[in-house]
């Protein structure tokens, strides 16, 4: 490294301070590592555009919000802004206790599911360590491993035929992954970005496979979007027997509190206190905490999202298949639609509409979009435009 | 390891499962690491005595709270809870490079300035490495080394006389601690829990002295409360010469916002873009961005704030200072504050009466208390508890 003496006499190198300088005194990790891709910036379309011009069908949002009491906890905290968040969110850990039948010491909140899955990276796998997860799993598991320094193994998903789950997890493949050198594995039901699931038994003869020593994480984002009748499996009955297993969820989705940014963590009460070491006292925030609390009160506000939501995937699968679209069966509120080799120009086309959907070549479907199911309105809009470039 | 065989013919282990043993398997960093202490539960004090009954001075909150514009900025959000948060914060962060005249490619946004100085650590430093601070700095600086897995070199503080800034960052000390090993320095100014400064002339001395290999942090969270005349030193203006040196900054404390947790950096662009690889994408939530737009565009309630603040400072080491107790000079909204060897006594004697101040046990400093300055009903209120609790 070249060096200059400085006018005090000290050595001051000659650096270029630039990007791959700072990289260079990086940790291996974050020297490879690339950020998350957030998709179209929308903020600046809806100030293009103005927002009643765009239909967002990019980001998995719920199209019916949050319950109206999450909006009122927010207003009623408006006064104690100044007041650092309660930095053991033991009233919604409490509420969230009870709702999953599980103690309170079971349950770490994260500033998003993000943050849980970033955090599980740097507490449980480092350099020369490997992580095995499914392809075309949810971004962040890639991101979490890298930024720890740590090797993915991803394993080929099912193959995309109907015989089994197309692109689905394939569990069998995954356990056989697993070796000396496992510390996680990241799992998702149902998963993003395919909409794939996996039912009860299946998890159960996989975590049979998988040594207890390796921490099986399970993504479960969109969990209360599945139909009851849909076998997706849930980590929730399975944690007793399996406490290397535990489960992620979000306030994002089925409770459309994307905005608030908070997640949870529920695992054996040993992990969580070894969780807690690294979580950042105030992570979650204080209209955050408030908010979350009162939408896990108002059943009847879930239920009528995921059952609108439900009824609107299927009329929209339908919709996207009589016009000749391969649509992936989906137990969320997004469908992976293919589209063939003329994807990325239909994509441009009908951002150029106003409508937003997620490109998929980032996760290696480049044929594929993934579309979230909006309202009646909003689908009708987008089926409108998809008519126009499509013809 | 002792292993067994299960029914599903897998060996399984037999593993206690218990929190010793996932710190087993978690890294360095984490096996040693302990949580930051906020200090007392104060929801359940709340809830327990009232709100109205309790004095909190502990955590150095802003009394006078936020800009009124903060607050209707969240109410504006309300309808878009379910949006996910600009992942870019470009609004604000255009906001904050107006005000501060960087370009907003120097810009990074925290979940509090709490989770920059944590990936600081997990980015720039690692086992084998060497960080450098300040004893009776912020708690935080240790535990991102110790997160990180890095060795801290805590250097001793100036001796507590007046003869120089007593408990001050000894700068000439920190600059020799500096090694080959040595990858980040944390400085804060003022600092917390001291309240102690130093001079620009100070900074720019101790900056010629350190090697530009190693990235030097300039905690300035409670910069805004310094009086013009302290000449309590900045970065910013020394951030083109020294693109080693970065300043992170916070809305919890003159802007009245530790409810939301929004933290920044300043610095040179190439170390904000690394560390935006590790960020995640929608790290600060959408209330806390619109508010804190809003707050940074009403300088008027900020200056108030600080206004009032320097003025209770005043006339409360004044009022402590009359009863006998060394007060340590301070530049923030606290004071650092000896109360001897019965500290302890007076100090759960105080929360007895509903005045909560932060003990200092944990900086090594038991014999002292730290006192966030109140309105003036606030301070009227501590002092009378303090002089029934003293007599």
């Amino acid at each position: 490294m070249s060096q200059a003496v400085g006018r005090d006499g000290h050595a001051h190198g000659e650096h270029a301070f630039d990007e791959a300088w700072f990289a260079s005194r990086a940790s291996a990790g974050v020297q490879r590592l690339r950020a998350y891709d957030p998709g179209h910036d929308l903020v600046a379309m809806r100030k293009r555009l103005g927002e009643a011009n765009l239909v967002e069908l990019g980001s998995n949002e719920n199209p019916y919000g949050p319950s109206p009491a999450a909006r009122d906890a927010i207003v009623a905290q408006l006064q104690a802004l100044h007041r650092y968040p309660d930095p053991l969110g033991a009233d919604l850990k409490r509420a969230l206790a009870a709702k999953h039948g599980v103690d309170i010491a079971q349950i770490l909140l994260g500033n998003g599911s993000h943050e849980l899955l970033m955090q599980l990276g740097q507490v449980f796998a480092g350099p020369g360590d490997e992580v095995v997860c499914s392809r075309y799993g949810f971004a962040v598991f890639a991101l979490a491993t890298q930024a720890a320094g740590a090797t993915l193994r991803m394993v080929d998903a099912l193959p995309g035929d109907d015989a089994t789950m197309p692109l689905g997890h394939d569990l069998d493949a995954i356990a056989k992954a697993v070796s000396a050198r496992t510390k996680l594995v990241f799992l998702a039901n149902p998963n993003n970005p395919t909409g794939t699931w996996f039912g009860r038994q299946a998890l159960a003869t996989f975590l049979a496979q998988v040594p207890d020593e390796v921490i099986v994480v399970m993504d479960e984002a969109y969990a209360e979007m599945a139909d009851a009748d849909a076998d997706a499996a849930s980590a929730l009955p399975l944690l007793g027997a399996h406490p290397n297993l535990l489960l992620t969820r979000t306030f994002s989705k089925a409770y459309g509190l994307a905005g608030l940014r908070v997640g949870y963590l529920i695992g054996a009460p040993g992990l969580v206190a070894v969780m807690e070491r690294l979580r950042e006292s105030f992570n979650v925030n204080g209209p955050a905490l408030a908010a979350c609390e009162a939408a896990l009160g108002d059943e009847e506000h879930l239920h009528m999202a995921c059952a609108r939501n439900a009824e609107q995937r299927a009329a929209l699968a339908a919709q996207l298949g009589q016009r000749g679209l391969r649509v992936y069966p989906s137990q969320t509120n997004f469908l992976l639609v293919e589209f063939g080799p003329r994807t990325a120009r239909i994509e441009a086309d009908l951002v150029a509409r106003g409508v937003v959907l997620r490109p998929m070549g980032g996760y290696g479907l480049p044929h594929c979009l993934r579309i979230t199911v909006g309202t009646v309105d909003e689908n009708r809009r987008l089926l409108a435009a998809l008519d126009e470039v499509l013809a």
